[in-house]
């Protein structure tokens, strides 16, 4: 293609990428049951506090995404964060849908919901809020109760490459 | 206190209180104006994508927030990434209120809008929507424009500490 006919991003777009190309996050695995009892999950890096005291917090999601229909319809997620050393099921919970529960990496817990194994913490969340904008979802969840899970080192999204925490500046 | 006596922390709020203790989030600071045209500003952990296109994200706040009054009565903000040697900017903006503009660490962008000196990139917000839940908002922004800054190490908050990013894993 000649250089000149090459569309250029709109100024929002383009700048909406610098700033999160250089914006570093969190990952958590978010999990959900279907109407049909099915588990279902993605990994996220847009867990945020919105609250402690209710303890609130908040993800955001594409309403294309495979797990939607299920967070449209039920009441309640395990927001699960991760650590580096089960950095290997937060690839598997954003790759093939199919594999996402295939194996003994996840046990039931409250509600019949799927937690998964070596987590550094987990919490359950009920539904309060479902906000749509254009094509997307901003979820507010309630926590109500959760554990403690391995002691491990966070994992960090950043550059499109999982990382470990550096040093204190 | 008799440690018999120490009342225990409801369920929820001490399993918020593990989850956001094991999970890491990169730095933002969100600057607006007042309706007087006064900048206000602080410091967040909140900032989250949402969609590409069109391009959203959102941020949380308290709206006991000092510059709750501004976001609640503005159309616009800038959001800006903060890297490790900016560290000292994201400590003022998180400090006392009247010193947050003090200075010549800041000048006048888009719409007359607040942008820090030597952020690793910031993009100006327009809100479309504002969700209050409890005593809190969610506010959603689209990106309409903005720039890269200063090439710089992604600062990083967790463990009540400032980090930079750490090594792949």
């Amino acid at each position: 293609m000649d250089e000149t006919t090459v569309p250029e991003e709109p100024d929002g777009l383009a700048a909406f990428k610098h700033a999160f190309r250089r914006h570093a996050a969190g990952v958590v695995v978010i999990t959900a049951l279907t109407p049909e009892g099915k588990p279902v999950g993605f990994t996220a890096t847009s867990l945020a506090s919105l609250a402690a005291v209710p303890p609130l917090a908040t993800f955001n999601m594409a309403r294309i995404a495979s797990a939607w229909p299920a967070i449209e319809n039920t009441d309640y997620v395990v927001i699960q964060t991760m650590g580096v050393r089960t950095r290997h099921l937060a690839e598997r919970m954003s790759g093939d849908h199919d594999l996402r529960f295939e194996g003994g990496h996840w046990f039931v817990g409250p509600h019949g919901l799927p937690i998964l194994h070596g987590v550094t913490s987990w919490m359950v969340g009920r539904i309060v809020e479902r906000l749509l904008v254009a094509n997307n979802a901003v979820i507010v969840v309630e926590i109500e109760e959760g554990a403690l899970g391995e002691p491990d080192d966070a994992l960090i999204y950043h550059e499109r490459r999982y990382l470990k925490p550096g040093d204190q500046v």
